[in-house]
């Protein structure tokens, strides 16, 4: 991370996947709702800065979807309307709501997406490269100049097909977010802090393992950060909470501009926040009748729940 | 818990076993060394407290644990000699150490353990009801009078085969120690908040889930509280893990003579701590060898690894 203290913060990009989700889950099912890593990330993300999102949807894309994000005050000159369908994903969940299991990925409109940023896009300051191929996550990051702060996400898939580009990215972030498989599958180890500790080694300062309802956690030179799960008793649809996370942390950072020890552990907890509050619902149902209130007081719930004296 | 703040503590009682382990780990393995659940818990709360354990052991019980039980200050009055020989666990671990799996168990002379307690033993304020048959749990907790504070642990062979001895135990504690997969049997629901709520109405203020590696969290009137696990690299033996947490847990709140949310929150950070030092080595090795200053010092590492500042 280049920044020092003190510094102002600054808008936020995304790339990823802006999609339509068909999701069943033991308390209920929708049919092609709004979803995608950019969605999620970028949606999460606007209540802390201003959003920018790189993505493609096809000519089928429900206007609705393009005014919740404009609802939201996110910056739509990166979303690119191209011909053909929208990305698709079907899946469905167990009651084990940590796994995922996908029926169906239909890449359509992003099988030829080649973003080209708009002027101002290559001047943002905080770049989230969400879940995608990361051959695009590289050409968007070649566009930009000089980003201060930059944050990946990736998956099985990528690691498994494209590990050598996969690398690439990781050489060139600051953040690397990962969940307990992918931190094993990417350095081929059962303990997670030595997985966390080799990633680093692969380029990021910072590498946060999300582990769903157990929290997150967090390894950086000045240290170990735990953020405990937020404790739900009703989980509607687990989906996208890993890119809503990823979205309140890199947002919150992109508002208070500092990204010592301290900011990152509230990074943390905001992801935490936004996360929790993601999947109390289907797609960004939940998301996006959030308000900052909300955010506050969940976030001092949290804090509350690690709270103890010293010794 | 009937205690009010100020009061003070005194001695622990731990019914349970004392066991010769054999296990394999990825990391190594041992043949007939030290184990059971009353070892691991005895000899973790003889850190905070006077402990005293009421278990069985047989003729082929080597000497040397017996004096390695007396090193730690342990009061053996009701460790009883039977003709027999003495309790075996033998079992493994793959690279998952959350999982054991068990290859043998011989109870031995724990078969027809009936234990009378020594006279002063009747007075132990806190009480320990370890892993064992719950009636011998029921038979224990009938002989000490108006005990200030119990805790049980329990396991899925005993909710499975003595459910209803399971839950006559659990209406007379004030805390209950439960994993993930013993809350979710204990009551079949699979969100983990909604089980431990579930369990507080079976009679317990308190209910903690252990969680492995993830941690543990606390359910009570009082709220909510996660104790997150200490990260290590080398985990050598996860055996007896939940165990030196209860000895840590109620030997702490034996000690302090407080049984306020507060105090439960050190307690269960003192447990955390003495599970993490358990896992370092094999059988009860690395607890022998601890030292309090150590413990202090991952007391407040653990502290350290929470702390976040206000939104």
């Amino acid at each position: 991370m280049s920044a020092g203290s003190g510094q102002m913060g600054g808008p936020m990009l995304t790339v990823g996947s802006v999609a339509l989700d068909s999701v069943r889950t033991p308390f209920g099912e929708v049919e092609e709702e709004l979803g995608g890593a950019a969605s999620y990330a970028s949606v999460s993300a606007s209540f802390f800065t201003s959003a920018r999102m790189v993505a493609v949807i096809g000519e089928d894309f429900p206007g609705r979807h393009v005014s919740r994000f404009a609802s939201r005050g996110i910056d739509l000159a990166g979303l690119e309307r191209a011909p053909g369908k929208t990305f698709r994903w079907r899946g469905y969940y167990e009651y084990d709501l940590n796994q995922a299991h996908t029926l169906e990925t239909a890449l359509n409109v992003f099988e030829t997406f080649r973003p080209t940023l708009p002027e101002d896009y290559r001047h943002s300051p905080y770049v989230f490269l969400a879940n995608i191929d990361p051959a695009l996550q590289l050409s968007v990051l070649d566009q930009v100049r000089r980003p201060k702060l930059v944050a990946c996400d990736t998956m099985n898939y990528w690691i498994e097909h494209a590990h050598e580009a996969v690398l690439k990215v990781l050489a060139r972030c600051d953040i690397a977010l990962v969940n307990e498989a992918e931190a094993r599958e990417l350095v081929g180890r059962p303990n997670l802090l030595a997985c966390a500790r080799e990633i680093m080694n692969l380029g990021p300062g910072v590498v946060i393992v999300k582990k769903g309802e157990h929290g997150a956690m967090m390894l950086s030179q000045g240290g170990y950060f735990v953020a405990p799960g937020y404790p739900l008793e009703e989980v509607k649809d687990p989906t996208g909470a890993g890119d809503t996370f990823a979205g309140g942390l890199m947002g919150y950072l992109a508002r208070c501009g500092e990204t010592d020890d301290a900011a990152v552990r509230k990074a943390m907890v905001c992801g935490t926040v936004m996360a929790s509050f993601a999947v109390e619902d289907f797609s960004l149902d939940r998301l996006l009748r959030l308000t900052q209130e909300e955010i506050a007081d969940r976030y001092h719930e949290i804090l509350a729940m690690t709270r103890v004296e010293a010794f």
